[in-house]
């Protein structure tokens, strides 16, 4: 028996400030986005719409979002970001007189 | 010094099929959401778009979408969703021909 669709919702569109977390998977680096995305949903539970974790398809890609502002490109840092800069990023577009405790030291 | 964003990119904006599970903060769901996330981009690695984390404000909400379409309602169905019960759900709109083993029985 084919599952149902329970009611068609416009709550599912995306809700801003939005990060996105685009991720290698032949790198197998889906774990390290999914951690980064529950702590900063954990950090900014009341100031974040979502945090979206997206597949990528080319080689070697870790990207990160806040809505149409990247904020960190692998590829150009050659290196991946460490969370606290992450959440500087974040907090910077987001909500900029909020204090990160050990993340701004 | 605050973070300068690197560049602004139209890739963040969000790719279809999409997946969108909201959770009750609160309720401590975060936690649940982020393991059932992580569960669908290992079984549609090549299917999906994106699968988006989203705090709820309203308390018991765990409500999953798939694009437009909510799937899972826990107000409505009175429970979580078992994981093979979101697998099949998501497979019927995004892969309805795709076999997932175990999650079929």
């Amino acid at each position: 028996m084919r599952t149902q669709p329970v009611v068609c919702s416009l709550d599912s569109s995306p809700k801003s400030p939005r990060v996105l977390i685009e991720y290698c998977t032949g790198c197998r680096w889906g774990l390290r986005a999914a951690w980064m995305a529950q702590e900063l949903l954990v950090t900014f539970e009341k100031e974040l719409g979502e945090v979206a974790l997206r597949p990528g398809s080319e080689s070697g890609v870790f990207n990160v979002w806040v809505d149409s502002q990247q904020v960190w490109n692998r590829k150009e840092s050659h290196r991946f970001p460490e969370l606290k800069e992450i959440k500087r990023a974040v907090r910077d577009i987001v909500e900029p007189e909020k204090s990160l405790g050990h993340s701004d030291k």
